[in-house]
């Protein structure tokens, strides 16, 4: 890999030698900001040999240097040896950033121009940078994509069809939605909007595609207005089916190449509402009049409806019987030594395979055993995964997209004789699980007001876990979306009933074991007082037990204890009908009264 | 008062007319931005007759209002009164804005003149002012003033002396504070900083006053500078006493009424460090280069030192020593049927005066009976006071001002025969107050992170309350203080030791009674771990015990009932010493394991 690298390195630097660019920054995204990319779009990946999914490339004339997080650490430093590029810190101790780095190394250079290709760049950033080279005295480019002149076995675009997703699934008309959105446009005082995120995209005309891996999106555009609603997607993925649901929507089709000609013609009159952090700055620099504000399709998206709300728990129940059937099958083989983790991960697709509107995996599943469940985003592969055993902690986070929801847990379990230790620990993170799972809050509660309720037994005893307590989950579409959160960071983003989001605590024992529970909760009305106003409280929509072996009842309270079994009888009367006898006394035994 | 408020009113409006100006707003602050104002200050009291401490009149040719919040609506109404001014109410259902209601009665006047006085609005208020008549077409003149030409019984300005506060309470040098302050500056690459802040000033210079009730504070600006430290003060408070201590600290002395023409020579080389939400406008536009910033000193103040903490300690106790005699009174007198609310307020005066180094209350006593408890804010005037009886709940919220630290304490107290009901809500008060107080958490934390540990009982059964949960706390200084805050809103001040703050969930049901208790309780290091970082907690300095009449014992954990109990020793401890023979029996009897 890494004398192939070294040659695209040097590609790409005979590039900025005939255009007269100094540094160049290769972010590993694309138009559209998407946390899982194409093939096509994987620049970065070519240009440095990293594959992880954090990571951006700055390539000088004499120096190549990549930023990525302590998730990747090490798989960086053995994907980039001998490449020349050196790997830096974005967090942890001592962090050093791109900007100080680059300011140091163009010290010396005259007029120094920085080269990106805008398409790659939000706006924000965009800005941010040109705020940065004014002040270093840098000049920016922002049309510099090497890569399109130069990586010659490029991938092709992904060709895959895009597919309407059923009215029966998605639960409100494109009509409706479109009306919707418009509606938000109007307060913010524009005339149309630009969407580039592709999941606002999918949810807004409900289409599905499989340009990327776990996300079910098309590569496209959107233009909405009062006057023409515009659709802009390579021609080959419209078939007839998804032809005559736009056009029965409303929707007009163009190619997605010709996106640019078409921003570049609108008025200046017309103001077209873009989301700064999610539109690249290629297209926002081509619209003449720009409102900026957040996309507000973020958040009609998070407040699912009825019909995704009884999706979600039928495709629940499904992904709970195939899940009982995987542990069964880890907890048979787990003692004779030969399965490893990414053989835990196999047969979890094996079995949701065998479910009703399975589609993929939401995410590629982490599958910790022992000290690997330590590391927070750990994803075994076959040349490095561990072998389980017949003890120690294996934790799995996994998820599955159906046509009717998407799914997102994560169980710990112990392979056998679990330690004091791990039992302690394993309460503490059920306790903060199980105190978040059954708040109940007033109308107006921000994720960062219920946060500590999933840490505060941890804090008592001076532990913590250094990632957020819940994310969105998207209705089959992407498992991390927003719009609210529940972290110890500020988000105004209230929580409203209908939005699903995940509820994960954990704890990691550097090089022992890692623990995280979760489960996807629906935001429902509580009541309403008349003095004091509405609350809210959360149902569990995830359906599979905790382990009972792992639980140290002394450290629970009774009410803790009452929570645990009316959890348990709810997941074994939901998942009885989709279980054999032997499955289901398997269960049985694993939801047994605390 | 509603015929001389009349008066007043028509006496404003000939100078209006006079200079040309359609409408007046009159706030109820000085030039200070405090939250307690002197007598010479309280113009919005003379042209309104409305006394509270929240309130703002506008007066234009034909027309006059008052807005104020839902504490003063009763007394609002009653106070304005015949006086032809209408009341408006700036939150509760349909709040309405000052500015709707300008933009309503000023929309026929041709170029409209609205006319303030610059120095009883902040920098930022002024700012925003403008933008609200550049967007109506009105132009805001900031230099009309009527009071000072039409107020003949004008009372004057504040004569007390200023006092040096001794190091033995103050704890650091006036020198060392001034180069923490200077160093503040710097990180903001400013020259010098402006200081409006009454409580700021006198924290940095060890000085206190008796300017305006309860804060011990002395009119006053203080401008802060490497090359020269002037404190501009009415010469006559100045003692021969206060003179050497700032001579022996490097600061000068300048006329109060100096400050306008000082701050108009500085040269536009020398950036000045302002607050815009502390420094008033008249100042703010003399000043040829400001850097706008958060004043540091707020920060610096919040974290008490050794000396001012022990100090809190002590005073605390003798505190708590106070309000056993006070309780012990109230309890024997209350089924009497003799004595009032007010009663009580002054009997708390009485006992505190006894103790050594009171100077005053640090704000004045709510005492709320039965009903009146659920008025959030009530003060009780003689006029109107209950007169306490043989049960019932009775809410007192008060504290004192002694050399050594200031106190705030609420207690809700049974006066006999609790209701099941009213021991239910004590107790989800006191099960809150305790999760708090008992609260662990790591570094970095703020306030809005732990505001739900406060609340959570009462959500649970669609209760709440709706004011802050907890407020920092001056040193012999203001009751209320920032920087932190323990509240639902977001506030990015993180915890660290040596803050002092308040612990105050309420519950008040309208009618019937409220429920409050409160203790200040100071952040103290908890601990270090290798992998997971610092830890922090709070220790309680407060000093009385809880009702025990009110605790329903059964909604208890045993760890919370260690808690009361272990609290209940150390109050019993503590107060010990202070304490006659009968007191002493008192209090055992009031603190007996639960």
């Amino acid at each position: 890999m890494s004398k192939e690298t070294a040659k695209h390195i040097e590609a790409v630097r005979q590039q900025m030698r005939s255009v007269g660019v100094d540094a160049v920054i290769i972010p590993g995204t694309d138009p559209h900001q998407s946390e899982y990319i194409s093939d096509y779009w994987k620049v970065r990946d070519w240009v440095s040999g990293f594959t992880g999914s954090n990571g951006t490339a700055v390539i000088t004339l004499n120096e190549a240097a990549l930023w990525t997080d302590s998730r990747y650490f090490l798989q960086a430093a053995e994907q980039l040896e001998g490449s020349g590029m050196v790997m830096h810190r974005e967090n942890g101790p001592n962090p050093d950033t791109k900007e100080e780095w680059l300011a140091d190394v163009l010290a010396d250079v005259e007029d120094a121009v920085i080269g990106i290709d805008g398409r790659l760049f939000s706006a924000r950033q965009v800005n941010e940078l040109e705020q940065f080279c004014f002040s270093n005295g840098f000049r920016l480019a922002t049309d510099f994509a090497p890569a399109d002149r130069v990586w010659t076995d490029r991938p092709a675009r992904p060709a895959g069809k895009a597919m309407v997703h059923d009215i029966k699934y998605a639960g409100e008309t494109v009509e409706s939605k479109l009306e919707r959105i418009e509606a938000c446009i109007e307060i913010q005082q524009a005339d149309a909007m630009l969407v580039a995120a592709l999941d606002c995209i999918a949810w807004a005309l409900n289409l599905r595609g499989t340009d990327v891996a776990f996300t079910p999106v098309v590569t496209s555009f959107l233009y909405i207005s009062e006057p023409e609603t515009v659709l802009f997607i390579d021609p080959d993925k419209v078939t007839d089916e998804v032809a005559r649901h736009l056009k029965a929507s409303g929707v007009k089709v163009k190619d997605y190449d010709d996106v640019e000609k078409y921003l570049s013609k609108i008025s200046q009159s017309v103001s077209v509402l873009i989301d700064p952090d999610e539109v690249n700055d290629r297209l926002a620099s081509l619209i003449a009049s720009k409102t900026y504000a957040k996309n507000p399709i973020a958040l009609l998206k998070g407040v699912k409806n009825e019909v995704e709300i009884e999706g979600f728990r039928r495709a629940m129940e499904r992904d709970g019987a195939a899940l009982v059937r995987t542990f069964m099958w880890v907890e048979e083989m787990a003692p004779t030594g030969t399965i490893t983790e990414t053989d835990v991960a196999r047969r979890a697709i094996e079995e949701r395979r065998k479910e009703d509107l399975y589609t993929d995996e939401s995410f590629g599943m982490i599958a910790g055993y022992a000290a690997h469940g330590a590391i927070v985003h750990y994803e075994p592969e076959d040349a490095t995964a561990a072998t389980l055993q017949a003890d120690g902690l294996l934790l799995v986070d996994t998820g599955g997209q159906y046509l009717d929801g998407t799914t997102d847990i994560t169980r710990t379990i112990s392979l056998g004789n679990p330690t004091e230790a791990q039992r302690h620990h394993y309460t503490l993170v059920l306790k903060g699980h199980l105190a978040l799972g059954n708040a109940v809050f007033p109308e107006h509660t921000r994720g960062v007001q219920l946060d500590v309720l999933a840490r505060q037994f941890l804090w008592k005893e001076h532990l913590t876990y250094f990632h957020g307590t819940g994310h969105g989950v998207g209705h089959y579409l992407s498992v991390h979306e927003g719009p609210q959160s529940i972290r110890t960071q500020e988000n105004p983003v209230e929580l409203v009933p209908g939005m699903i989001t995940s509820n994960e605590p954990g704890l990691y024992i550097t090089d022992q074991y890692g623990v995280r529970i979760e489960n996807c909760v629906l935001t429902v009305n509580a009541g309403e007082n008349a003095d004091f106003g509405g609350f809210m409280k959360f149902e569990d929509l995830t359906l599979f037990p905790y382990d009972l072996t792992l639980i140290d009842k002394t450290m629970l309270t009774s009410l803790e204890v009452d929570q645990i079994n009316a959890y348990h009888r709810m997941v074994r009367e939901r998942l009885a009908s989709h279980l054999n006898a032997e499955e289901l006394a398997w269960l049985e035994a694993k939801t047994a009264e605390l």
